[in-house]
């Protein structure tokens, strides 16, 4: 039986853009947001929902599939009440930015009857919020998906998982199986450790800028490009301190180490090594994969 | 007089960008490329230079004004020759990425007869080379000028060096006057800071890939804006390096404090504030100027 009911606990970027990307590629059931009831109201008015509530336990008891979209520590949260509330032979997955507690979380409250993909869908932006939703959000997108650790062997664990695996492809994204302590090590260098230099640039340049706008004012592209992502938004950065915070220490430390050596290079020719190193990781963003 | 004769020494993205540009904008004498015969053969073809010669003196000797586009320390060698081949009322510039020692360097060496403005178009991107020459490289960007530390009252000294300024407007460039030591100050926090976190950040990347690819395979939007610059040429780095070490290990001690303070709230809530910071800068940068 294909889903009929999809419920989205929690239409922001993410959820939205879910929800907004499902009914583009031809699904045809209903889908129940679960949010503040002025983010349901957006939500509606994008038509991205169908319905909406503000009680979990609601939009969960009809759902096929859950897809919970809120910052990591709300889905340790929320996880207990899903497990309470879902439908025998429901699916639940999330879109959590860090995987270790998620999925040990929902492998101790989910009961049997229900299965659980966690995922993470690598397409997250600057701007948050239904306001920013895209239909297109996944396309081109990796879409992590940890394979459950009961059963190794067959990472897809039943029917309603497949369906889910099937509906990521369709939204354009490409799955990427891997456990969730590589995935927290993994987003820790690729996404965290960006995130902490951006703000850390932007707020070291910040402390510097005077009256007139100097030096911020003199900024080309090139600081643009490193404080874009400065912009984001706290809350979901929150969560990811709280729940990787060994893994972003260790990444922190590894940076520390590489502008440690530069800044002894300033004024040698081996500072050349250093560049080059930094150049086969954009050749290999470009082509995309290693030698 | 109006400019005649225009030497381009250094026929690279910036200098070809200049040649290309006055072109476009309408300079109706002749432009003389210098620099190694294949790439005056390539400046030729791209229409950007109307004669070459590898000779520094055969370009100069002739030139109204000399366009100097090298990096810096090719700047500070090649300064004396021009000291020593420029005609009588000749205009001198530099576009080189550091200006004090520029500065200092061209007024020691330049005769009485002949004007120097120091000069760094803020227009520099991680491509290089004349095949990536672009005539509306300067529209819209900010092309510092260094007032000549002699004549601190009048700005421009001279009729050619008002001459030059207008063309750095009609090429669309925004001319901002800045002392030699606050721009290398501050090019250091928003130019060389962002260009040696993003080695730093694809250097400590690369190290931590492995053969499979990850977690490099696992990048998405925002890692590709922080590590764009990466792809720099070393270059024009070596020498700002040389040039600019102090102000550029003072930058990196702002930014290490940052970092350092970030860990230490990685798992508090006072990081909002570090993130408040960064949100305004990136928030000065879309409205253009502090409140």
């Amino acid at each position: 039986m294909p889903f009929q009911r999809i419920a989205i606990v929690g239409c922001g970027l993410i959820g939205g853009s879910f929800a907004l990307a499902l009914k583009k590629r031809g699904f045809s059931g209903e889908i129940i947001g679960c949010d503040r009831d002025e983010v349901l109201e957006k939500a509606r008015a994008r038509g991205a929902i169908d319905s909406g509530t503000a009680e979990l336990s609601e939009a969960v008891a009809i759902a096929d599939l859950v897809y919970l979209a809120t910052p990591v520590v709300t889905i340790l949260d929320l996880l207990p009440q899903v497990a309470k509330a879902a439908k025998a032979g429901a699916h639940v997955t999330d879109a959590g930015s860090t995987k270790v507690r998620v999925c040990r979380m929902a492998q101790e409250v989910l009961p049997e009857n229900v299965t659980f993909l966690g995922g993470h869908p690598m397409a997250g932006r600057e701007v948050s919020g239904i306001e920013n939703a895209d239909a297109d959000l996944f396309v081109g997108a990796k879409y992590i998906l940890i394979p459950p650790v009961t059963s190794h062997e067959s990472r897809v664990t039943s029917d309603q998982s497949q369906e889910f695996v099937d509906w990521t492809k369709k939204l354009g994204a490409e799955p990427v199986w891997i456990d969730a302590e590589t995935h927290d090590w993994a987003v820790a260098l690729v996404s965290h450790l960006p995130q902490l230099l951006s703000t850390a640039l932007a707020s070291a340049v910040w402390d510097e800028t005077d009256e007139d706008g100097l030096p911020l004012s003199l900024a080309g592209p090139g600081f643009r490009d490193l404080t874009r992502l400065a912009a984001s938004p706290y809350e979901i950065w929150r969560d990811i301190g709280l729940t990787n915070g060994d893994n972003i220490a260790r990444a922190l430390d590894r940076l520390e180490q590489r502008l440690a050596h530069i800044r002894t290079l300033l004024r040698s020719r081996d500072l050349a090594e250093e560049f080059e190193k930094a150049q086969q990781t954009c050749a290999m963003l470009k082509r995309g994969g290693k030698e």
